[in-house]
């Protein structure tokens, strides 16, 4: 593959004008070769809050829309804070992939960016949060690892793909079971408190808040409540993180990786009622053990410092744009626009998932006409629209609309789509 | 802590001029209002090879030197490659943390990352080269809980407090011995071939190429022959990965966290020999299990895609300054005029290393005046040379200076060495 490179820095910041949109004292001066005296160009203070309020339906020419699955599309404002900043990190001589995690400056950033995501989940102070390593998957393991004993059972409510592989994870740990699949309904449903009969001896109850590749989610209502002894609900929420308010006390543990609503891969959250840390099976690798990062703070050993930096301008910016009612109301939206035009298509697009627990996040849909599948991917491409292809294990097409994916995106998909009709209908 | 924005993105990049030396077509055109249409400023070809290969020994006016032992200072002319190409990597209309990880721009990536290490490293075709997370320390569970039962004995060879943390975690998976340890020296030295005797049933002798904290290091002379039945030798090279050539061949398994000489932390590469993948303990968590990983090429789950994008950019720096050979010259080169200082201080300064294995990548020393050493710390980062506090655990100072440290970072330091002697002998 031949890539060449497009724009210089230059280039692209200049394109970024709301970035900038300062007085220009050197309106009239000659553009100065770049081996004489910089430019002096000062940032206000305000700039911070002038471009994280940038708003989300707009987007620079060069970007593409991009609607992968995660890793995915970050608020256009993130990304150029991050590239601003990326060299030397507001004066401090060095970039934070270089900071020492136990120095000042990266203690700065990681405790900011605790206290962010704290106030935007209201998370109770009876809560731990660590920022961790190894994605999701990891956590398949080492929540039955730091909660259960390898007699105890287990509750697994199975909506798609990611709870069953954290179902079939437990089962090295603990005694699992499906109280509840989906399996047979292709995965389209999210299961009411009637259908299933839970354990009453169950550690916890285990639920994946919205499952990625089938586009089913919990709704708030849905939220089962455990019946089991211990009262524990577990969920993993890698793809609706903070796409929400959610009411962080009916929980005992959310986990969830990065790359979808947050920041970039290689940082997983972890959100954890601190009496449920301590018990650790005695083989738990140390780096699953819930203890040791709480005890040193997520710093035990080397943190993905960088990924932990992205996260925090991302939980600056999602407060900066209202907090997670405003980005639920936008993500509603950008949901409604784009399933209105799959069901009013007269079938041309359809959508399997019930349509009460349709994902907010990720839209899978076919054509009545499989064959075209091949062709709107391609033609959306050259449109600038990409990743729109589904999960290899189910086929069709996904539109995932996280939190940054602007309304401009779904728009302009939306609109793609009706052509697209048009055309070959 | 309040931190101010210093510089705009416009004036840092204006600064480091050295990276955009083409043509400058707008000499005489005047400075345009950013709301104009954008400056059309191509990149030459050339820009890659003439920026990578920037001296080490220059750096710009803004940066700091920084001695940190991880995350650590990285090449200057990566960073700026890195900012560059942040938003909107080379045309794709996407920034490399949005990238779908099973897309054909981050698989080039990766692909290119993986083939530039095994040139540097001249990886044979019999080994396989993971990039992982979770830093060595997940390593320290991952390597037993992959090559042995728990049965299996297993010889450890403790010249600092990374062997022994490896240790301590094996004993949760086998039955590991220390055979050697450096802890009533202070971890000073290295053994010699006769210096321990291994146990001829152990599954592999472990040892740790380069104590961080310590600064000792294995020479080439020093590799101990695996006497165990199976011949396997594995080596956490967390900090001084590709800071020298090695034969791999000699080597089960290398392990190595990137944030010291190759990346920013998050990524854990590890290079392991086929024939001993497939054989993990029925409770190894799949994410700590070689073989999920082999099988999917470091994609069986989103792996830090970030992170292995810098690491990519690091290793084509390394090819291009020559390979590790070149990189190695380099560092001797380095370390003989820190210790020389050391060294030639009359007592004012002192290395505790025996000489033979001080490590070329962590020096640690103390005062004689134990109680200047503060005002060293404190004087040293006036002049903008930071990080020189030692590891909590054995006080003093500690100069790391891995690939990324710039010759000219190292002349300074031992410039204020001399002068901080003059004015307090």
């Amino acid at each position: 593959m031949t890539i060449s490179m497009a724009t210089s820095p230059q280039t692209r910041l200049f394109q970024n004008t709301n970035l900038f949109n300062h007085k220009n004292k050197n309106k009239n001066k000659p553009f100065l070769p770049l081996s004489f005296k910089p430019i002096s160009i000062k940032c206000a203070t305000k700039l911070d809050t002038q471009h994280s309020t940038t708003p989300l339906h707009t987007q620079s020419q060069d970007r593409v829309f991009n609607f992968a699955a995660g890793p995915a599309t970050l608020p256009e404002n993130v990304l150029l804070k991050a590239q601003s900043e990326l060299y030397n990190w507001r004066g401090s001589g060095m970039s934070v992939m270089e900071m020492s995690h136990r120095g000042k400056e990266f203690l700065s950033i990681i405790q900011k960016a605790e206290s962010d995501l704290r106030t935007l989940l209201q998370i109770p102070s009876e809560y731990s949060v660590l920022f961790l390593q190894g994605g999701a998957t990891t956590q398949f393991a080492a929540v039955p690892l730091n909660l259960c004993t390898p007699q105890d059972s287990v509750d697994y409510i199975v909506t798609g793909s990611w709870g069953d592989k954290a179902f079939k994870e437990a089962q090295k740990y603990c005694k699992p079971k499906v109280i509840w699949s989906g399996k047979s309904e292709k995965y389209t449903k999210i299961p009411s408190f009637d259908d299933f009969e839970q354990n009453p001896d169950a550690r916890f109850l285990h639920i994946c808040a919205n499952e990625t590749i089938h586009g089913v989610e919990f709704k708030d209502v849905n939220y089962p409540n455990p019946k089991n002894s211990s009262g524990i609900l577990v969920a993993d929420m890698s793809s609706n993180f903070c796409s929400k308010p959610v009411d962080v006390s009916k929980f005992g543990v959310i986990y969830a990786g990065a790359q979808k609503n947050v920041g970039p891969s290689g940082v997983t959250i972890v959100i954890i009622r601190k009496d449920l840390i301590g018990n650790a099976q005695s083989f738990t690798p140390v780096m699953l053990d819930y203890k040791i990062h709480d005890e040193n703070n997520s710093l035990y050993n080397t943190p993905p410092c960088y990924g932990i930096y992205m996260c925090g301008l991302v939980f600056e910016d999602l407060l900066e744009r209202g907090g997670l009612k405003e980005v639920e109301k936008n993500n509603k939206r950008k949901a409604e626009i784009l399933f209105n035009a799959i069901d009013e298509s007269s079938g041309f697009y359809k959508c399997p998932v019930e349509k009460s627990v349709r994902s907010l996040m990720n839209v899978p849909f076919t054509l009545e006409k499989q064959e075209l599948e091949g062709e709107f991917i391609k033609e959306a491409a050259k449109e600038k629209m990409v990743q729109l292809k589904g999960h290899r294990s189910v086929g069709g097409m996904r539109a995932s609309i996280y939190n940054a994916m602007p309304l401009a995106g779904v728009e302009k998909l939306v609109a793609f789509m009706k052509d697209f009709q048009a055309k070959h209908a």
